[in-house]
């Protein structure tokens, strides 16, 4: 069985709501009982990142996501990521040129923790393209995968769809 | 974008709980509701060919399926499914020869009506899969595909796992 | 503050959907988890006398809820009891004369695991009415409360009602 | 039966997530729902007087409820406010000297559209409470019941708790 990383970054996946101050917030990921929701039985590592919204994500942090995926044994990898910005890291990956691996972005227009998420959706489909397609970086949202370079999010709909490549 | 058919059969997938009689039964498929919670935006056409736990699926029923597989315009199909026969369906649809379509059964273990259903994470993946994979009979549970020929249901666990070719 | 007691019998309330068989059941309850949920201030002992579906519960059983009416410290009880039968305890317990107990029977349509159950709101209805009741049996359903002997459960609607009393 | 009136005001109870800007919101409230799920059968009239944060509130608004409980035809009046500042439009109700009718405000620490909100436990509870509870100004929270002037939140704990009369 192929081994997948996935690398969790924050976003709306993992936000959830702070009862003492009434607003939302970040603490620990929800990857791992999302999981064993799904009962998945794929040999996955789940390593977080960094635990922001995808807006407060600069250069810097961008840097250190590349940097995780240059350094990871796996050649599949699924990052967790807010969909504001995610086909800007997306392009950050790809201009790494770490041609052997296949990375897969997928995130959640709805937190995980809230009853009516697309979270747990979106990450069973993540982690089934990340095992088919060849290497490359993709988003997989809306049960469609897109070439990086292709894809953008249409903030109205808040739903991703395909461009000409760029 | 490549057209998809779902072909509902019942399953723990759609069980509800019935508050007058206190039992467990089928009523409508939840399907486009799980659809629209992941805000799928694939083009995919859901039709109802029956409503039965997968025990008391019979040769009888098992053409039925069969029959719409083979009929389906679409060459990428998702069959939703109970677990506990859900081998003995997959066989029978490769025993058709369908050679050109891809055909993939998902199931849940626990009901998407409950709150703690793997349901949303399974079809996810299942419709991940039918886009990537080549024409064949698969059956995708826990994050997994899995070639018809080649799975169990492991009743001790509830988890599908490969065996050797038969 | 006044003290509480919650005896626990079973009843939809704490009917689980078991993954492995398919069918509903029983573990342990759920009570502890819902006063958390509801975050439930009041000074309450959770005891749990049985576990079981009250249309299996006979006159034995029955005796050991009067039981444990009769030796409770506390004089406000709330019993989490199977809706079929809910009505025939109520008399069971009132025919005991416990003359200085508030007694408040309750619990639910749709089994508190599953998402979209009355539970919760039962509870709470159930845990003040117990509070300002004077001594006597009662039933709280659907936000009312009835006495023991002017109420019956109409299996059409699943809601209980109003009778004369008997 | 009593006839009740719940009178909406917003807060934590109301919020919803907005996954187009990803920030906490108003729009609809969920108690007509929730009296659904309750499977309620009290005879209640739900009207909306704002939808804010209680944070927001200032004495204009609170003019305006007090204006709603005065004109209400009926005695028995349920509130669903923000918790920051329950205990100050309580105060405002009882300055107002409506002393033929029982109010009950109560609310929420997590949105009701969460999965994990107490809402439901203190709607039942707030519901019950209003038909039991002599004429006067109340909070109901936690599974208790408070005198307006003998109450305030907890910004800790996040709970209310009981204090002398002012």
């Amino acid at each position: 069985m192929k081994k997948i990383r996935i690398l969790v970054t924050g976003g709306t996946f993992d936000k959830k709501y702070d009862e003492l101050t009434g607003r939302l917030s970040f603490r620990d990921t929800h990857i791992p009982e999302m999981l064993r929701l799904g009962r998945c039985r794929l040999d996955v590592a789940v390593e977080t990142v960094m635990m922001i919204d995808s807006l407060e994500l600069d250069d810097h942090g961008r840097g250190q996501i590349v940097e995780r995926v240059r350094s990871s044994d796996e050649s599949a990898i699924v990052i967790t990521h807010g969909t504001d910005t995610m086909v800007t890291t997306a392009r950050a990956i790809a201009d790494a040129s770490l041609s052997n691996k296949t990375v897969v972005l997928t995130g959640a227009m709805v937190p995980y923790a809230f009853g009516s998420s697309d979270g747990l959706f979106n990450l069973g489909s993540a982690l089934s393209f990340v095992q088919e397609l060849p290497a490359g970086v993709y988003i997989a949202m809306n049960g469609q995968h897109f070439s990086w370079d292709a894809v953008r999010k249409n903030t109205e709909t808040g739903c991703f769809e395909q461009v000409n490549s760029q």
